[in-house]
Order: structure tokens, then C-alpha cells, then sequence
């Protein structure tokens, strides 16, 4: 049985997950794991890997609309080189300067694989959920897409520093708190586009069209792919770009954009059923690389 | 550098950290990691471990004085056995009720070893911090010591039975939240009683004066040592037995002990500095086992 699968098995024991975050009253708590083999290839710092692990999580709490307000981490490492832990407490701290949060520290534990634990939390008396977008709204995307498969392209070429470059990320925190107000439903990116779309799809029982030419494709994920349509494959299936995919009134697109610190892209609609692109079913995979 | 020089070494990185739980407004948040091969012996249940994982952050939240509030958790194996991982959330849960708080789910994640990440959320404007003893004043210790030590003679002696249940703890919640007007200083006893002594020590910057014969020594450990010596011993080094321990004024203690719904043990009194036990000097060391 796989991630995927056990999360449907165990549905019913967790009626309160589901969600990118957990809801406690006027607060949501969001946590994360990562290590070395999946999520750190090859050149990442462990400044990057302190941005990235600890984004991940306000990105949670950014796809519920929420303030960032601080974050924990558990550092697991089979050595703790004092410069390495500095880099990555600077890293944790540095994001979470970025969307106006306090890294609040955490805790070390001896591991043979290089592991991280994130936890963050936020606030808002009114999140937004993945369930409650309907048929005939937009569908957009704050930013672009494919940073992270670029990265991975870089780091696999052996140019690191380009790879921890893209790799580092900002929460959308901002973004998500602006747009509550006028999204429906939301979530992060953080499985790929494709992926995202089918949770939203599923949570809030309703399809979505997307059409390819709207599609934000990051400079970054072009100028490491061989052509168009493979950038955009790996913009849509590789995922981990941290953006916020939401749905919203067509009436208030205007006024989202106006509020939205970031750039939004409105990549389509919300339909009745089926979750397709270009007219064609979407696959529900991620995790591409 | 092992993971206590490493925390020593990152101090002025992280001024917030270095009590049970970060500060954060009128919360408070803390996160731990556990791991097979050095927390979880052979024979311990994933619900015994869900229950033993979720159970050390929110002892963390008791040991701030704070009421428990939510708790969230990572679930890394390297496959997911769905009664397994019902096992562990059926735990979780009720260790979370155990304490009127609410686990409210939190993640999968691939991994080689069981290794399990968690968080605990708790509320207080007033926390106790382990910085508030000064001399003069009586020490005491919630519940008893040891059971963490008779637990795992029993899994290495294959009784798994009574290793579970000794391995699950109430956390003292209630005795926090209870002794939160009174104590000055306080911590849980995760790493053992010698080495909270010793850290409470460092952080209220007086010293520790302890009875061997005031000991609150586990009816459990004593059945599992060889005399009264060793349980003793391993009743103060062997540690996780996520009790609290605390100081306050001498004249509070009858009211202190009328509050708490857990007995409390008075071991000693705090001092100009250094930590004795029966005038001499105690170990700085934990983790025994």
C-alpha cells in the first residue's frame, strides 16, 4: 500500500485531515517531513534545505489563507557539523522573515538519514478549504510554474548553484491571505499542478478545464527542457513549486488580482466533472521526478 | 560534536529556544522526533508508539504549565500497513484525549526506518519556564520514576504486554496547568531526573539538593532491578518517564498539592549551586539505557 493509498484507507479514522492544514479554532497547524533521498538531491545546502523544509510548511498554511505566525523544525542527522545546522537555522529563519513569521526552533535528533521535520503555524478565524470551489468559476495559479523541475535539471548537471537558487522559495503567505476573501477553495502546489487538481476536483466534487497556453511556465523550466511541450509537462507533473492553485468567482478576479501581492494566472474553469486539459482528460500523477 | 554540544553550540542562533516548548504569543509549540532503532524496541505496538510519540510533545505543553490543545504527527515507515497505522492514529488520539486535546492528523512519508515527527499545540499567557528557581525553595516531582526503565527490561525480556502498557504515560496536562500558579520553575523529566536537575540548574542559575530516600521510585522498576540501589539508579538516569519537575516556595506546597490531580513527591530543595544527592555531587548524564 502506498502514501496514497493509506491516506484514503484511513480517512474515516481523521475526519479533521484532508486539508493543507489541520483546523484548531482560530489557528491551523500544518507538518512535514523530508530527507535526503526524495527531497535533497545532490547540492542542495543545508541553508537551502532549512528554506525549503520550513516553506513548505507556511506554504500550508498559505493555501488555508492563514498569517504566518511561527514554525518548529526537528534537524535528524547522523552528524551535527555546527556550520551545516547555522546554515540551516539561517535558511528556517530567513523564510520565515519572508512572509513575516518567527522561526522558533525545534529540536536535534541522531539519524542515519539526513531528515527534516516541519511544523507551522498560523492564523485566521476563516480558512479557505480545498471543498468549496463550484462549476462555472476560475481557476488560477498565483505565480509560475516548474521552478523546481529546473532546479532538479541544475543539480543533476552539477550546477548547484543554480539548483539552490530555484530551489529556495516564497511562500505564498501574502497571496493567501489576500485572496481569502475571494477564493472558493484552495490549495498548494506542492504535488504538481495535475495532482492538485484532481484534490480540489475531489474535495470539492466538481471538474476543471485548463487550458495549456494559460499556463504559467516558468523562463526557469523552459530554458532546461527540450522544447514547449516538454516544459510544460514537467510545470504540470513535477510539482513542489509552492504556488497556490485556487478557484474563485469570474466577478472577482479583478479584485483578487488588484489585492494579490503575487501575479495570478487564470488557467481555466470549473466544470461539472472530470479534471481536463486542452479538452483531453488530465492524469492524476505527480511527483514526476 | 554529539547532539547536546551541537544545541549548545547554536544557543545564541536561537534565543527562543532552550525550554520545552517556543513561546509563540499566547501559545505554545513544541516538536520532537522518535525513532525505531532508539526509541521504540522490539515488541512495542504502533499504537503504543502512536500514543508513546504524541504523548512526549504534549508532556512538553504540561511541562510549560499550558492546557493541550491539538497535536499533529508524521508517520514515516517504509510501507503502510493500514491497521498498523490505524493502530498509531487510534493511540495518538487517545493519548490526545487523555489530556482534552485533539490530534488532528498529519502526514505520511516514505522512509527506511519507523521514525514518527510530533507536534503538540498548547495555550497559556503565563508559561513556566525552567529560568524562574531560586534558593531556598522545595523541588518536587509529579507521579513516579522508573517506568520508562521497567518497560523496557520487560521488552528485552520479551514480555511485550508489560512493556506496552508501562510505555504509555498520562502526560500531566492537569498537573501542569494545575501548578502553573505556584511553580517557578519547571521542565519534564525526558532525559531522566538527574539530567532535568542539571538543566534546571543551569537555566535558574542556583543549585539542587536532592534525598535519595524522598525519591518517588516506580513500584515497576523495583520489581524489574536488583535491590533498591539500581532501581534508584535507574529511576534517576534512565529517563522518558515525562514527569514534571518543578520548583516552588516552600509555603505553597500544601496548596500545590491540594491543586494537582497527580500525587506530587517532594525530593529536595534548590541551593546556592550545584546538584548533590545526599551531599553529593549528581551525574550530569541521562539516557542510560
Amino acid at each position: 500500500m502506498n502514501e496514497r493509498e493509506a491516506l484514503a484507507a484511513i480517512a474515516a479514522d481523521l475526519p479533521s485531515a484532508g486539508d493543507d492544514c489541520a483546523v484548531v479554532g482560530d489557528r491551523v497547524l500544518t507538518t512535514d517531513m523530508l530527507h535526503e533521498t526524495t527531497d535533497f538531491p545532490d547540492g542542495v545546502t543545508r541553508y537551502t534545505a532549512g528554506w525549503r523544509a520550513v516553506g513548505a510548511s507556511l506554504s500550508d498554511v498559505a493555501a488555508m489563507g492563514a498569517d504566518a505566525e511561527a514554525a518548529v523544525a526537528v534537524y535528524a542527522a547522523p552528524e551535527f557539523d555546527p556550520d551545516a545546522l547555522r546554515g540551516f537555522i539561517r535558511g528556517a529563519r530567513e523564510v520565515c522573515e519572508a512572509v513575516d513569521g518567527e522561526y522558533v526552533g525545534g529540536d536535534l535528533d541522531d539519524h542515519d538519514e539526513f531528515t527534516v521535520s516541519t511544523t507551522a503555524l498560523g492564523a485566521t478565524a476563516d480558512p479557505v478549504l480545498r471543498s468549496g470551489a463550484s462549476p462555472g468559476e476560475a481557476v488560477c495559479v498565483t505565480g509560475s510554474l516548474g521552478r523546481t523541475a529546473a532546479a532538479l535539471r541544475w543539480f543533476d548537471r552539477g550546477d548547484a548553484e543554480r539548483g539552490n537558487e530555484l530551489f529556495r522559495f516564497t511562500p505564498r503567505v501574502g497571496a493567501g491571505v489576500a485572496l481569502r476573501p475571494y477564493a472558493t477553495a484552495m490549495m498548494d502546489s506542492s504535488d504538481g499542478l495535475a495532482r492538485s487538481l484532481h484534490q480540489l476536483s475531489e474535495a470539492s466534487d466538481c471538474g476543471f478545464a485548463v487550458e495549456s497556453d494559460s499556463l504559467p511556465v516558468d523562463e526557469a523550466v523552459r530554458e532546461t527542457s527540450d522544447g514547449g511541450r516538454e516544459a510544460r509537462e514537467r510545470a504540470l507533473f513535477v510539482g513542489e513549486d509552492f504556488e497556490l492553485v485556487f478557484t474563485l468567482p469570474e466577478s472577482a478576479l479583478d479584485a483578487a488580482r488588484e489585492a494579490s501581492p503575487t501575479p495570478l494566472a487564470r488557467v481555466g474553469t470549473t466544470t461539472d466533472d472530470g479534471v481536463e486539459l486542452d479538452g483531453d482528460p488530465l492524469a492524476d500523477r505527480g511527483y514526476g521526478h
